[in-house]
C-alpha cells in the first residue's frame, strides 16, 4: 500500500543536513516529513493535527535559521512533532508519549533544539523575549524566533509579552501560526475579526478601488498626495489583521500561506534581519495533507492508534464496556443540575471536550461560556457572576488552574464568593507528563482561607460532590478534584448532599488506618485485602475532604490506631497528608505514627497512568508494600 | 486659610442626592469633592494622586448611571476615593487605611456601591463581564461599567477579558482612565504608541487634510465615495488610539478630557445605550487640581500626613534615625552584586520604587527590566533569560507573585532553571489589608518540586541570602521572602554564602524550642527573655529555610525537647510549621508536641503592621503568651 519513496529524510539527522539541500528540494522534504509523521503517529497515537499543520513552517525555520545557535521557541508542544523529526529524533518518534520515550511536548533535557519546554500554552513570546534580552546583555549575536498558535494567543501572557516586546524593541520574530482552531473551535475575538474581514467580498474590491483612486490623484498636488499616502497606511491597517500587533509595537507581515515552504523561506529571509520585534502571520490548516485529519479536526487533535488510510481507530473494543469517564459523568451531572437550577453556569477555558462541558454546551448553550485559553479571566469572570447570584462552575484541568491561583484567592476567596472549581485531570495524568500532572492542587488550594477542597472516590461521589458544591457549600469557593479517565463502574444514583467535612468509613481493621483521598480509595481497599492475607488488619477511610478536615474522625482514629497512613494522588508536601499532620501535631496528646504517602518532591515523567502509579507505589500493590514497610519497620523500632 | 465654601457636598449622602442636582452644578460638586479629599487625605495619608484624577469621572458615573442598580466596577482601589465620598462614606473617609477604618480599596462588605473589591490590578473587565453575563442569564436589566487605568491595562487579564467581551458581545462599557503613569513611569507600548501619534504635529494636520480632500471629492461618483468612506474608517483607525480595542471587538470612543465633567456626562449619556461592548478612553492627570501632587506624581502615589499647602511631610523625624528598609538594603545589595557579576539582571513588575529596584535602575539601567503590571510575563521571561545563563532576580511583592504561580512551577521549576524571587512585603503588610498581605507564599512555593524557600531574620541575612541565591543555590528556582518596612538595625557586613538548608541556633533553653522564621526571629528572642522571667526556659532557632528544612536540626530538637513551637508571619495551613509537622510525623519515633503559630485560616483586615501582629499574637508579647499557654496546658494534660 505504501508506495511513497523517501529521498532525503533519512539523511537528515540534524538541521545542518537540511540546510545542505537546495531550496528547490524543500517541498519534497516537507512531503517526506508528512508521510513519515502520518505513518508513525497513526501507528502509535499522539497529538496529530497541529503537527501536520506546521510541517512546512518547521522545514522553513530550520532552513532559514542557524539552529541550534539561533533559538526557536515553540509554544506548547503539540505543534512540535515535525521539529522533532528534523532535529535528530526521527527514529525515536515512534516512542513519543510512551513510558521512557520522547515527550509529547518540547523538553530541554531531550534536545538542545528544544530551547524552552512547555505543556501549558502561551509562554513562548515571554521566553523568547527573555532569551533575546539575555543575548543583548551578554553581547552575543543570534536570532530568536517564537512560534505561537492563534489559540495560545488568547492567553493574557501573550499580550503581556507582546506589550513588553514593544517597549524593549529587541530583535526577535514571532510567527503566529493561525489555523483558526486552537483545540476547540476558536473563541478568539481577533479571529472573528479577521474572518469577518477576509470573508467580505468587498475586502479585495476595496484594495483595488483604492489603488485605482490613488492613481487618478496624480494631479492633486503634493499636499494631497502626502495625505493619500497616510490614508493608504490607514486603509491597510483596517483591512489587514495587523492592527493589534502594530499597536503593540511589532512590524507586521502577512498573512501568508503557511503551506508554501518556498514562500516561507523567501519571506523569512527577507524579514529576519529587520530591527525590533517582527510578527509574521501565517495561515495553516490543522491536519494538512492527511484527509481523515482534515475532515475531523477535533477528533484528530490527539489520537490513539488508527488505520492510516481510513483514520478509523484500531483500538480493540474492550471485552466488557468500560465505565463512563469522570468527564462524561461530570457533564451529565451538570446537565441534570442545570435542568432544574437556572442559576448554574458552566465555564471552560478552551477545553469543552476534555472536561465534558461539551455535553452541557449541547443542552444549555446559553449557559456555557468558553473563554479561550484564559484561565485567569475564567475565574475572575466567575467571581463577577457570583456577585449577582449565579453559581459558576469552572471546569478546568488541575494543572491549568494553576494559572488562576491568584484569582481564586484574591477575587473569589477574599470576597467569600460562591464559585465552584471542577478540577479535571487531578493527579497523575499519564502521557502528557510533568507539565500536565495535576499534583499541586491540594497544596495550593487548601492554603487559601475558607476554601472547601475535596475529592470523590468514584463517579457517583463526583455527582454527589458536584451537587453539594452547588447547593450546600455556598459560603465561598469550593474545589473538587477528580482524575483523568474512566470511573470505577459503580451504579449512578440520584445526587444527594454530603455533609460538609464528613468522611466515610469503608472498612474496619485494628492495626493500621488508611485515610485515602479520591481516586486512591479503591486501590487502598484492594491493598487492605492483600494485607489481611499477610496478617495486617487495615481500616480504610474515604477522607473525601482535604478542607475542612473531618476532625471528629481524626480524633477517633488517632485515639484508636498506633499507625495512620494517608494516601493521595498528589505531592506529599503541603498535600492532604500534610493537613492531617498539622492536625495531629496540634492534638496535644500522644500522636499515632503518621506516614504520608503520595508523590515525592520531584517531577514525574510521562507514561500511562498505571505505569506512573506503579512507579510511585500508589497502586494497590505499592500501597500494600508501603503499609507493610511502615508497620513492620515501626514495630522494630 | 481655608476659605473654600461647600455648597452641595454635605447634602450628598448617596448618588441619588447627586442625581437631583442640575447638570450645570456638577463642576461645583467636583470642586467640592476635590477640596474635601485634599483636606482629608493630607491630614491622614493615603493613596492620593489616582483619586484626584478620577473626581470628575466619579461624579459623572454616579450622575449618569443609576447606581447601585447599575454596576460600576472600579479596578484596584487607588482611584476609588472620590467614589467613596459620593457613596455615603464622606464622613468616614478620615479613617481610611486605619485599623477598623475604611479600606484603602473597594470592599463589598463596606458598601453596596463597591460591586467588586480589588487590591490587585486588572480584574475589573473580567468581573464586569461576569456581572453582565449574569444579568443576561437571569434576565435583568441594568448597565455595567468597568473603570480601569492604563497601568492596569498592561496586565494580561485585561486582554483575556477584552477578547472575551468581543466574543460575547454583551452590553457593557469600559472606561479607560489614561493618566499615562500607572504607579511607575509607564511602560506600556500602547502608551508609547499613542504618545508618538499625538505629539506628531502632522496628526492634526492630517485630519484636516483628510476632511478637505474628502469634501473636494463630491464629484467622483458613488464608487469612489464608497471607497472614501471606508478609507476614512482606516484613517481614523490609524490616527486614533482605538486600534487595539476595535480589533478586540469594542466600539471605541475617545480620547476625551477626563476633567471636563459636563462633557463626560454628555458623552456617557450618548453612548450608554449602544449595543455590545463599548470603550470610552478618557485622559486624566494624576494629582489633578492639587499643585504639590501634580508636580511630584511618584511621591504622591501614596502619602503620609502632609502639609496641605506645601505638600511637605508632617511626619515627625524619629529621635534616632530608623534602620534602612529591607527594600533599600535589597536594592543596595543588588547593586553591589551586579557591580561584579555581569550576568545578574533585576526584574520588576511596575514596582521599582516599592521594591528597591529603583536603586538598581540608577546604577545599572541596562540590566533592569520593568515589564509593567505583568507578573506572569516577568517570571516566564526570567526563565527564558536563565536558559542563556543570565541570573534573573524578580523583585515582586509576595501577594502579587501569586499571579505567577504557574509560571514559577511550569516554566522555572520543571526545567530546573536558576531564577531568583525576591519577595518583598511577605507577611502582614499593614494598611493595604487582605489583598496585599503576603501570607500564602510559603504554602504555594514550598509545594513546588525542588524550590528553595527561605526568609532572613534581619537585613544582613537578607544580603547573605540574596548573595547565596545568586551564587550558591543554582540548581533551580530560589525564593526569599522578607517583610515590608524597616530592618532591625544590625550592622551591614560583607555578603557571604549560607550553606543550603542550614539553620542558626540563637539562644539555648531547656523547656521549649521556638523555631522562628524570618521577621519573627527577633520577636521570638524577645519573647524568650520574657518567658525566662516566668520560669520557662526557651531555646530560639532561626530556621532560615522553609525548604529544604534543616533536618539535622529538627532531629536534634525533636530528641531533646518535649515542646516545639514554630512561629511565622504567614498562614499556618501549608506554611513553615506545616513543613515541620510533616517532617516530625515522618520521624517515626516519639514526636515532641508541636504547636504551629502563625495566622489562622481567615483574612486579616488592615491596620498598622504592629496592630495586626499584636492581634495575631505574633508580636513578642503574643508569642510569649502562646508559648506559656502551650507549655502549661500541655503540662496539665
Amino acid at each position: 500500500m505504501n508506495n511513497f519513496e523517501y529521498k532525503y529524510l533519512f539523511g537528515i539527522d540534524s538541521p545542518a543536513d537540511l540546510r545542505k539541500l537546495p531550496e528547490s528540494e524543500l517541498r519534497q522534504v516537507a512531503d517526506e516529513v508528512r508521510e513519515f509523521m502520518v505513518d508513525t503517529i497513526t501507528g502509535i497515537g499522539g497529538h496529530f493535527g497541529a503537527g501536520l499543520g506546521t510541517i512546512e513552517l518547521s522545514v522553513a525555520l530550520h532552513y532559514v535559521f542557524n539552529t541550534p545557535k539561533d533559538k526557536i521557541v515553540i509554544d506548547t508542544g503539540h505543534q512540535g512533532y515535525p521539529h522533532k523529526i528534523l532535529t535528530g529524533r526521527r527514529d525515536t518518534l515512534r516512542t513519543i508519549r510512551q513510558y521512557n520515550g520522547l515527550s509529547g511536548f518540547l523538553k530541554r533535557s531531550e534536545s538542545e533544539y528544544d530551547v524552552f519546554g512547555a505543556g501549558h500554552a502561551t509562554t513562548s513570546i515571554s521566553a523568547a523575549l527573555g532569551i533575546a534580552t539575555a543575548r543583548d546583555i551578554i553581547g552575543e549575536d543570534f536570532k530568536v524566533v517564537a512560534v505561537i498558535g492563534d489559540g495560545a494567543m488568547t492567553g493574557g501572557l501573550a499580550y503581556e509579552a507582546m506589550n513588553n516586546c514593544g517597549v524593549q524593541k529587541r530583535n526577535m520574530m514571532v510567527v503566529l501560526n493561525d489555523n483558526n482552531m486552537s483545540i476547540a473551535p476558536n473563541v478568539w475575538a481577533l479571529s472573528n475579526y479577521f474572518t469577518e474581514l477576509f470573508t467580505k467580498p468587498t475586502a479585495m474590491k476595496l484594495r483595488n478601488n483604492f489603488k485605482e483612486m490613488a492613481s487618478q490623484m496624480n494631479d492633486f498636488g503634493d499636499r494631497i498626495r502626502f495625505a493619500v499616502g497616510k490614508i493608504e497606511d490607514g486603509f491597510k491597517a483596517v483591512i489587514t489583521p495587523g492592527m493589534l500587533f502594530e499597536s503593540l509595537g511589532f512590524k507586521y507581515f502577512g498573512p501568508i500561506n503557511g503551506h508554501n515552504v518556498n514562500q516561507l523561506v523567501r519571506i523569512m529571509n527577507q524579514i529576519k534581519d529587520i530591527q525590533g520585534p517582527v510578527l509574521l502571520h501565517i495561515m495553516t490548516q490543522k491536519g494538512k495533507g492527511y484527509l481523515p485529519a482534515e475532515q475531523d479536526k477535533q477528533f484528530l487533535h490527539a489520537i490513539g492508534k488508527i488505520d492510516k488510510s481510513t483514520g478509523k481507530s484500531l483500538a480493540k473494543a474492550p471485552e466488557k464496556p468500560l465505565p463512563p469517564t469522570y468527564q462524561k459523568v461530570f457533564g451529565d451531572a451538570m446537565v441534570e443540575i442545570m435542568n432544574t437550577n437556572p442559576k448554574v453556569v458552566g465555564i471552560t477555558a478552551a477545553m469543552p471536550d476534555g472536561t465534558g462541558i461539551d455535553i452541557v454546551q449541547k443542552s444549555h448553550p446559553q449557559r456555557v461560556i468558553d473563554v479561550g485559553i484564559a484561565e485567569g479571566h475564567a475565574v475572575t469572570m466567575a467571581a463577577g457572576m457570583a456577585t449577582e447570584g449565579i453559581i459558576p462552575v469552572c471546569a478546568i484541568y488541575s494543572s491549568f488552574l494553576q494559572r488562576a491561583f491568584d484569582m481564586i484567592a484574591h477575587d473569589c476567596a477574599i470576597q467569600h464568593l460562591h464559585t465552584v472549581f471542577a478540577m479535571d485531570r487531578a493527579g497523575l495524568v499519564g502521557a502528557d507528563g510533568p507539565t500536565h500532572h495535576g499534583v499541586l492542587d491540594i497544596g495550593y488550594l487548601r492554603i487559601i482561607q475558607g476554601m472547601v477542597v475535596m475529592a470523590p472516590k468514584d463517579e457517583q461521589e463526583l455527582r454527589d460532590m458536584l451537587y453539594s458544591s452547588i447547593h450546600t457549600y455556598t459560603a465561598g469557593p469550593v474545589a473538587l478534584r477528580y482524575p483523568r479517565g474512566n470511573g470505577i463502574g459503580v451504579p449512578l444514583t440520584p445526587m444527594k448532599s454530603i455533609p460538609l467535612g464528613e468522611s466515610e468509613s469503608l472498612r474496619d481493621g485494628k492495626d493500621v488506618a488508611i485515610l485515602a483521598l479520591g481516586n486512591r480509595v479503591y486501590p487502598s481497599l484492594e491493598a487492605a485485602e492483600k494485607l489481611e492475607q499477610d496478617g495486617i488488619s487495615v481500616a480504610v477511610i474515604n477522607a473525601r475532604f482535604v478542607k475542612p478536615l473531618d476532625t471528629a474522625m481524626l480524633d477517633a482514629v488517632a485515639s484508636r490506631y498506633s499507625h495512620i497512613l494517608t494516601v493521595e494522588d498528589g505531592q506529599i508536601q503541603g498535600g492532604f497528608g500534610s493537613a492531617v499532620a498539622e492536625y495531629l501535631a496540634k492534638l496535644g496528646h500522644e500522636s499515632p505514627k503518621l506516614y504520608m504517602h503520595g508523590i515525592a518532591d520531584e517531577f514525574i515523567q510521562h507514561g500511562t497512568q498505571d505505569e506512573l502509579w506503579r512507579d510511585c507505589k500508589l497502586d494497590a500493590q505499592g500501597i500494600a508494600e508501603t503499609v507493610k514497610h511502615f508497620y513492620y519497620t515501626e514495630q522494630l523500632v
